[in-house]
């Protein structure tokens, strides 16, 4: 999704992929196959590259060494990205930063489980530290029992498990902004994020009917942890409303373009890719206002469809203001192969319509 | 232009490009090295294809013929676009439909031009009827006399030459839609193009002001046009607002993206280069609905800088609202190498955003 932009800005985009026929290899003027693990493909990659930026935060720490070593310029610089590679050290760094977060504590042992969850009460939150997406390396447990096989494992490789309270949330709002290399911010209103089954399936940007204090602070939150931590690029920052004070809690950290900043791609000034590539690039940064007074993003599942041309012609011709983005992925059940915008001032019709859009692409309506 | 939404609709763009250098060649996939006057390359080129489109109108009609003995899949089809092509041929065609034109003639000699100067009243405008654009292939003559040069040429090619009669309009507009081979037709709001020294400058979207009854008429003639000369892709169709009946004269036609349509790229839910891809491959079209009140377009044109990548940064920083579009192009004086959008509700506030961002890319004012 930087492709689109990248050719707005004048840039040439390289991508490192995964296949020739990656999704992304298509559509860039270049694209050399390697995976994000070899070292020797990442660092001939890099050495091709001015700048070299991430799309997920899977690339180990070792070899990101040996790019630092070498020269790249890398941004986010590993030194920030580990806070968004590894759950406990952002944790850590967000509480020495008195940010907001749910009470936390590492976990080696059963015991060390029992006894968090027996002060924060039963049941607690699981989280391995490195890995997880999308409900993935995540498990809401009752007992330190449950945790018996990822303690074991964590034990042999030292790193760990996470355990978070359970926090009783309002709702699910995301900061996300954007920081460059000297310095310039620019953070895009806040919005609601909708999870179904761990997955992120909808986003309501502006988050509605949020008391602009509240919206403020966490904003304010977000910008720090960006400044502090040194991110680059855009900085996603994941919270829990509260009913009470200090009225959110930072659920987790992104350090790239993020689904929760989809809607941005049709419904601000400056979407999220292109402010990234700006970001990353030192450019100065654009305007994160939203075009319109409303606009909702419904995440496409892959469902029913392995060939999705003929749901794609229907969707558009039923709805010419839908903004469909679909990712050139595999289909399979419950990933997200792409999404769906719709902008405008009623902000129950545009749920219908993105809602709409996003099942009838993922098979579970058929008219 | 269009390398962003191809990438975005998950289409491999492919470029018949100038040169290895040229600015398409830098952002698409693939661009393979070719003029498109050179019937084998062209032919080479569309093999690879699905379908096959045009940012200009400068393929010969013995190029085209070539392409369509082989089968390939070209919109707008040769039969449309000649119209495109032969101002001649449009005046011909607008005339025998109806549709509102200056007073034209063609002249073959010198007292050809005499007579219709005489009828119509001096000055008169004379067009080459092939390859002009940006003003080159016009000229506004007071004698026939001043024609002689040009009708020894078209003489000698048995093309003759366009006269039209000097409008005296109120001020250019523009309609712009996107039809696609099975009939589907979209039109963008009516808008205004300020030229300066026969070039565009400036582009009012809405245009300020328009007399709804108008612009519908205008719309609609622009819409029959279409559907008489089975025109697939973006139809711009640049229109003379006149005082008086019939309120408008068509002045040319262009079958592609148009300078008129740039504002849509941002201002638009349907940008003009997403939709002539959506058009072209038959796609269901997408709404042309505004996304703010206000879009004004101002032309970067040539002029001081070679190198226009700090006067870039400044234009982003300075108005961090502005869409720049740079392409790449080589810098020569009076060339249109870019252009800038600018959205909101504050109509005087736009133009002079817009205006401030061309002028300083083009070096006439520095701060």
């Amino acid at each position: 999704m930087c492709a689109g932009p990248a050719a707005e800005l004048g840039l040439t985009l390289s991508v490192l992929a995964e296949a020739e026929d990656a999704s992304a290899a298509l559509v860039v003027p270049s694209a050399p196959v390697g995976a994000h693990t070899d070292a020797e493909a990442v660092r001939r990659f890099a050495a091709a590259c001015d700048v070299v930026t991430f799309d997920h935060e899977h690339v180990p720490p070792e070899v990101l060494a040996e790019l630092v070593a070498d020269g790249a310029v890398l941004h986010p610089h590993p030194e920030a990205l580990r806070f968004a590679q590894d759950k406990l050290a952002m944790r850590e760094r967000l509480t020495a930063l008195g940010i907001p977060c749910p009470r936390w504590a590492r976990a080696d042992t059963v015991s060390d489980a029992e006894a968090f969850g027996d002060e924060v009460g039963w049941p607690v939150v699981a989280k391995t530290p490195r890995g997880g997406y999308d409900g993935k390396g995540v498990r809401v447990v009752a007992t330190a029992a449950e945790l018996s096989d990822w303690l074991e494992r964590a034990a042999g490789a030292g790193t760990g498990i996470l355990l978070e309270e359970r926090v009783p949330f309002r709702r699910e709002l995301a900061v996300l902004l954007a920081r460059s290399p000297s310095g310039q911010a620019a953070a895009w209103p806040v919005v609601e994020t909708v999870q179904t089954d761990g997955i992120c399936t909808e986003v309501l940007a502006p988050a509605p009917g949020l008391d602009p204090e509240l919206g403020a602070r966490a904003t304010e939150a977000a910008l720090r942890v960006a400044g502090a931590l040194d991110v680059t690029g855009v900085l996603a920052v994941e919270l829990f409303e509260l009913a009470d004070d200090p009225g959110f809690v930072v659920n987790e950290l992104a350090m790239r373009p993020h689904n929760s900043g989809h809607w941005s791609m049709d419904g601000a000034v400056t979407g999220q890719f292109e402010q990234h590539l700006r970001a990353v690039l030192d450019l100065p940064l654009g305007s994160p206002r939203p075009r319109e007074r409303w606009t909702v993003m419904a995440n496409v599942l892959g469902g029913e469809y392995s060939e999705l041309y003929p749901a794609y012609r229907h969707v558009m011709a039923r709805d010419p203001g839908a903004k469909v983005h679909l990712y050139g992925k595999g289909v399979r059940p419950g990933r997200k192969i792409g999404h769906v915008n719709v902008s405008g001032d009623d902000l129950d019709d545009l749920r219908e319509r993105a809602g709409h859009a996003a099942d009838y692409l993922r098979g579970v309506v058929t008219q």
